[in-house]
């Protein structure tokens, strides 16, 4: 029996991946189904410890706990679930140095990106719905140097040199959370169009998945599949796959039983789906979409009590 | 009888009252007595929710508590209490701008100076010590244009206009928060030396002041008298007059005997009563030495459960 939650308790999502694992393109889709001022989003990059060239004089990644402040991390996630407001630091990923903090008021969702959220117990403990982005290392290797260049003034050697820095400490802190979430979710582009993304998702037993027999038949048997499979510890997951190259007409469909099972949609529709590519061209990707609403679905679920369905 | 305290949960001195008031100079030989490793110093003023220019273009005073995180404050006043660090906002009094977040252990001892301070319930109930600071108004017109210029960045006439600014604020604000202290302070120049302090000790009966019969005796009926008086508002109280001119044999001799009171007194002597004043020159003060001897006294006696004696 799904028990009522205490009144003004705010949802958590938690969004975790390395770096450019786009975690924050798909928590702005899903913000922007719930409303965006109904979502708190709380970037944990915002809790580094040291700036950049600070980082770089203690030979320390921004992937290194140690090189944060996890455990006031923790704290404001236990504030913000009381429905407190918080002060928070503030990292400016522009100039790679911290800046004066700012207020986050608690909304009644609070979506948390970052590269440690489920580094321990207490921050766990927290989140209603576990996400774990990691895409396909090339897609994620496109990205980042994309991201790195465009936005945070690095030079392209630069932004290859961090990323090789990186992969131990990814290795050693990123990749073991991966098993604490509800929901993994994998991008990788197409085969046959590397301009379009396709979106595997492990389902884990954590959570009360939606029956996905309809939308399994809306979606027809060549864009979004479901199959029983054996997770890379062996353990059983349902695997659902979606394409890049659903047909729109089809993914339609898929999206409107969607929101059918989310009770809150009567606001207009948001624009679902948006992504940057590697070339710094706005794009709508079907299969980013209904991972989105499939997440929000859960949302929804764990703010309703819903049985599943 | 009194309680023990649970372990770990650190002792709270508050220091409040308006600006230039004494509040940091009270405080700093206070923590130099309990060993300055032991004490974290949280400055309220760090609150301040907007920069120097901001608060100008929107008519606020920093005594104002809408220009404050007062919320916040309280929240962070809380954890500490429960032993947890925090990370807090910077405001630098030099520039007059915010700064990025800092982190503050928890230590035995906190003492939090500031304006607003004793303004909610939730902070009140924090402190075990509360002390109100209000010098003659002279005095403090003094310290706070030779601070304000010397080390603030104010001119004489801007040092003097943000005082007739802050009056009706601090009338409205300040001034309301002298009813919750258990000690109230009041410097002021010694009659016959300016440049000597006499101190005042308004010592409320909600904390068990120590028998200070034999020092007393000590002092001698110049130096040190203990009278009973009625407050402004009528209510009774024991009233600690110390004179700038009491005499050195006579101070150390009351001196000792507040030590003795002391269980912890066995570091070495810190430099007491030292002050700043309006000339820049570094003075000692016999009464404010015994004004910090007292109230580290009650700190102690709250962090063993001692009975008066």
């Amino acid at each position: 029996m799904p028990c009522q939650r205490p009144a003004n308790q705010p949802i958590f999502l938690g969004v975790v991946g390395d770096s450019a694992a786009g975690k924050s393109t798909l928590a702005r889709g899903i913000a922007a189904i719930l409303g965006n001022d109904r979502v708190a989003v709380l970037q944990a990059d915002d809790y580094h410890r040291h700036g950049r060239a600070e980082r770089r004089q203690l030979n320390l990644t921004p992937l290194a706990p140690e090189a944060n402040h996890l455990d006031i991390l923790e704290q404001h996630l236990c504030l913000l679930r009381r429905g407190q407001p918080i002060l928070k630091p503030v990292y400016d990923h522009a100039t790679g140095t911290l800046r004066p903090s700012e207020r986050l008021e608690a909304k009644p969702v609070v979506i948390v990106e970052g590269l440690l959220a489920y580094h321990s117990r207490g921050m766990r403990d927290c989140f209603d719905v576990k996400v774990f982005v990691e895409p396909d290392e090339s897609l994620r290797t496109s990205w980042k140097l994309a991201r790195d260049c465009a936005q945070r003034g690095y030079s392209l050697d630069e932004a290859r040199q961090s990323m090789e820095r990186r992969a131990e400490d990814s290795a050693a802190h990123i990749q073991p959370q991966r098993s604490f979430a509800d929901i993994v979710v994998r991008f990788a582009p197409t085969t046959e169009d590397s301009s379009l993304l396709d979106a595997r998702h492990l389902l884990r037993p954590t959570l009360a998945h939606p029956d996905l027999g309809p939308v399994l038949d809306a979606g027809g048997k060549g864009g979004f599949q479901l199959a029983l499979a054996r997770d890379s510890d062996g353990k059983p997951v349902d695997m659902l796959d979606i394409s890049g190259r659903i047909e729109p007409r089809r993914a339609k469909a898929v999206e409107d039983l969607l929101w059918s099972l989310i009770p809150e949609a009567s606001h207009p529709r948001a624009p679902l789906g948006r992504f940057t590519d590697t070339e710094g061209q706005d794009r709508t990707s079907h299969s980013l979409a209904l991972s989105q609403l499939l997440i929000t679905y859960h949302l929804v679920k764990a703010a309703f009590g819903l049985a599943p369905r």
